[in-house]
Formats: C-alpha cells, sequence, structure tokens
C-alpha cells in the first residue's frame, strides 16, 4: 500500500508498504480521508522522535475484525490502551502509561491506504456528516477536553490566542457555551470566518490586560503564550492546548502573585464531537483549504505549512 | 522610630522615621517581633521595585485605633483592600486590584517600632501561642493556601520540593492531611527537623520520576522546579509556592501531553493558622535559627542570607 513515511525527520512516500495484518481485538481499516495536524509538522520538525507513517486523523472503513462494523464509516480514538495500569483503571486511558498513539507513539498512522486500531477506538460516522467533516472529529474532540478541564460558564470572558486549525475549533466550541468570547489572530481572512459565525475577533493589540477569566493558547509560540498570560485576572486560568518546539519561558513570579493557574490539555471526548458536528454546532467545512491525493502527499505537507492555510485534506478514494 | 528602609536596593537602619499616624479605620501597632522572609531577600536582590520600610510578619500590641485591641497582641494580614473592586465583591480580597501590601506594596512594612494595618486585617493572637510563634502566623497562612486551592486527601502521593522556611511549613501542614508525603532537599540537619516529626525526607534523588499526584515547589529555583515537574505523574499538580527571581524555562509540550496543571500560590487564611499554632499541630520552634535587636537590622539580613539558615528573628523589645 502507499504511505507517507517519517523516517528521521524527512517525509517520504513509500509505494510498497504491506498492508498491516489486524491483531486480536483490532480492526482492519481503509482509509479513505485524512487531515494534516500541526502535531504531524512538529513531527516533521523533530518535535518528537517518530519513525514510521505519520497521520491521527481519519476517516475510514471497516474492512476486517470489527463484525458489526464492517462496510462502515468509522473514525478513531488515536490511543490504543492497555486497561492494566493505573490511569486505565482510574478511568483516564489516553494517560495510559503504555499506549501507543496512532501516528505519533509506536504506532503506524492514518496517511496511508490501510491502518489498524482497537475496535474499541473506533466511533460509527452518522450518516448525515459528510466524510469531509468527520475528519475533523478528532482536533474536534480535542478542543472539547477544555470544557473537560475547566466549567466554562455563560458568565465567563473568555480569550482565545490563536486563529489557526486548532484556534478555530477551539473557539467554536467555547462559543456554544454562552461565554464572552474573543478571538484574536493575525488573518484577517481566518477572523472573518469566525466572525461569520457571530464571535466577536480581533488582533493581539484588541487584548485588555487582566480582564479574561480564562484564556486558551492555541498558537504554540511564546508570543502568543503572552498574549494569553497578561490577558489573565488575577486567579484566572490559562489553557495550554498547542504543542510546543522548544521551550516555554515565563515570568514565574507573577503566575504566584496572581495565583494563576495553567493547564495543558490534549486529547478529549469523540463522542459529543461527533454529536456537534451531526447537529451542524459546529462548520468545519470552510476549514479546509486543500485536498491532495495521498500519492501527492508531499506536495499536501508543502501546502500545509504555507503561511495562512488551515486545514489541508489527504483523500484515498 | 528606627526602621529598616530598603532604598534603591540598599537596605539601611533609620533611626528618626516619625512614628505613622494610623488613618481611619487603621490601628497603630508597636512591632514586638518581626521575621525575615525570602520575599524580603528577594526584595533587596530587586525582584519588585519597592521603596520603603521591609517587613510583613510579625507580632505587635495595638496602641491606638482599635478600642477591643488596645494592649493585647495581634498579628496582621499584609493586603490592605479597597472592599470596591471586583476581586473584593467576589470574597477575593487577597487579590484587590488597588491593595497595598504590608512592607511589599506601598504600605510602609513590620520591620520598624511601629506599623499601622486596617483594623479588619488584625487577628488576636491566642495566650497559648507564644509571640515567637505567632510571628510565624503569615507564611504558615501561606502554607496553608495550598490546601484552599487543591483537595489534598489520604490517599495521595505528595512531594515537597525544598526544605527551607517554607517547606518546612508547607510540609508540616501537608502531613496533617494524611497525605503519602516525602520533603526533599540539601541540607541534612533541615531534613532531620522534618523527619523528627515523622515526615519522609530524602535528597532529589529519592524522587522517582511519574510518580507523585502533586508536587510543590518550595526552592524558587530552576533546579527545584524541574524535580516538582518530573515527579508528577499525568494530569498531576505542580503547586508554585516560591517567587523567583527571573525568568522560568520549561518543556511546554510536555504539559500538554501530560495534561499537568500549574497553580501559583500565594497568601493564605490567618485563622486556621493561627488555630495550628494554638493546638501546636504544627511546630516552629525548630525553624528559629537567630534573634537580632531591630537595631542589628543589617546583621540579621546578613544571617538570613546564609546558606543553610531559616528564619531569623527581630525582636523590638
Amino acid at each position: 500500500m502507499k504511505a507517507l513515511w517519517l523516517q528521521n525527520n524527512r517525509l517520504q512516500l513509500l509505494s510498497d508498504v504491506p498492508v498491516p495484518e489486524p491483531p486480536l481485538g483490532e480492526a482492519l481499516v481503509r482509509v479513505v480521508r485524512a487531515g494534516i495536524c500541526n502535531t504531524d509538522l512538529e513531527l516533521l520538525k523533530g518535535y518528537y522522535p517518530y519513525n514510521g507513517i505519520l497521520g491521527h486523523e481519519f476517516v475510514g472503513v471497516v474492512e476486517r475484525g470489527a463484525e458489526e462494523l464492517i462496510g462502515q464509516r468509522v473514525v478513531g480514538e488515536i490511543n490504543a490502551v492497555c486497561h492494566q495500569c493505573r490511569f486505565c483503571l482510574s478511568g483516564q486511558p489516553t494517560h495510559c502509561e503504555h499506549r501507543t498513539v496512532l501516528g505519533i507513539v509506536n504506532r503506524q498512522g492514518a496517511f496511508a491506504d490501510y491502518l489498524t486500531l482497537p475496535i474499541e477506538n473506533l466511533h460509527r460516522v452518522p450518516d448525515s456528516v459528510a466524510t469531509d467533516a468527520a475528519t475533523f472529529t478528532e482536533p474536534l474532540a480535542a478542543a472539547l477536553e477544555i470544557q473537560q478541564q475547566v466549567a466554562v460558564s455563560s458568565s465567563d470572558r473568555v480569550l482565545v490566542v490563536g486563529d489557526g486549525k486548532l484556534g478555530q475549533l477551539v473557539a467554536q466550541t467555547l462559543a456554544l457555551t454562552g461565554c464572552d468570547l474573543l478571538v484574536v489572530g493575525r488573518h484577517q481572512e481566518k477572523l472573518d470566518n469566525l466572525a461569520a459565525r457571530g464571535i466577536q475577533t480581533g488582533l493581539a493589540e484588541a487584548v485588555s490586560d487582566r480582564s479574561f477569566d480564562l484564556s486558551v493558547e492555541c498558537t504554540g509560540n511564546e508570543a502568543g503564550f503572552a498574549i494569553a498570560r497578561r490577558a489573565l485576572r488575577s486567579r484566572g486560568t490559562l489553557v495550554l492546548k498547542s504543542t510546543y518546539a522548544g521551550q516555554l519561558t515565563f515570568d514565574a513570579s507573577s503566575l504566584v502573585v496572581d495565583e494563576i493557574t495553567l493547564i495543558g490539555s490534549r486529547c478529549g471526548p469523540f463522542v459529543p464531537a461527533l454529536e456537534l458536528l451531526a447537529t451542524k454546532q459546529v462548520d468545519v467545512e470552510p476549514l479546509i483549504h486543500g485536498r491532495y491525493r495521498l500519492n501527492e502527499g508531499l506536495a499536501a505537507f508543502d501546502r500545509a505549512q504555507s503561511r495562512g492555510v488551515l486545514k489541508v485534506l489527504l483523500e484515498m478514494e
């Protein structure tokens, strides 16, 4: 099969990778659509020493290993877990100590004709959700993780820093809480995309100091962190939603004086993400900025790394 | 009156400072004992641009302005607040936007013969609490702030990093929760002090990675932070209890992947702190490593800055 393979920070298109054999408890999934995420771009830069097939956002059709799902469109949770460690046993499987992670840690990813995942990781895509839209289930679930960690109410002033792929989904999901939301970014057309949905937007200069209850950092850079930090009132909460390449430097004393809470946030729940897509409470179509066939994968990555580009999809059929 | 005055990062003993006149709502307090805190040492280094009389840990006797307290020993909360801002109105007066802070922000401090504070800030010292011990009320309250922010239970594995003044009080207060506690530091005699109270202690090497639910950073340096961070399991909580001179650098991606919570922690509740002293549930006497008269204040600061020295007290009578 074809696959986009990362080896020593170099991405290559392979055409003769064997179709994987699903182990017991796993299903063989034919990938039909996949999305390039910033984490993929970070992996390419060496953020984490992964070698193998990239990709963790996908929609596929089950071919083998899960009788009740054969022929169905599915999306898949990316952490394959052990069920036995303290995290699995305490209901926090995304932190399983022995997890493999699709296209990220010790598990071949989705930028290929086929992948395997544990059957329990798969969710059927409702008929009302288009395949393109369903490809956003994983990042949308990650956006929803914020609300698993922090109670957001309609009385909260909330700032989202970053108008990129993640910022767009984070903003749309937070807007559903009815909170007083501002999204700041650097790209007018991306901000316009949110403004069209009634979300208040602006440039970084629009952020007044010490006035937000919650800020969500979606840029992955130090300048974005600085905006998210200065925006917070005392005892405010800053959610770090992006992976950062390299170190982050900040004024720890001010964090102590203002008793700020900083929370790292990663994978989230798939079921409500699919529900939001099915009920069209979030709109992901405008985020699609490019479509490539898998065998044009290297060009797809070039496009995904271009300034101002949101989601680039890979189409396998 | 005599006073230790900080001016442009230089501490000097003045002997002719006018006794302050208490404004309406404030009491004139004759200081009888005061403690030198790390924050005082940081202010000396320029951590915050304060000029004036230093000192915020004290016991005094009320002389004027609070009829019901005249002649009584008191301790005092250090934040003088406005009662009108959003933080005061939401029950978070220590974050008052217009606060002055005794010996730290726009309010003359306690290393003097007299100070003034709002009457509402004062707490009578129970007869059963010695004046020396009562001097620890403020830092003990700060240690208790952790338990206002994070629920600590007997099933939690908790690490305290640092065996200094603050670490000693944090450790003793956390031990009262019945949690599985380890304190690590660099000074055997300070660790022995805690071990004598039945608290498990060790050197930094004793800290196993990814095994604690909660860690409290009480060193104020980057090496201490690194230990507190690596000790945490996924979704663990790191409390920053120290003020840091300068910037702190850390791996933000690992914070995201492990969904770590970082919480800054400052001033805490005086009433339970006095209660712990009255019931002798914490023991502060062994922490006193020096006593100086106010007019030997510069020598007291030299001593407080010496390696291995815990609390240095100033005696005004």
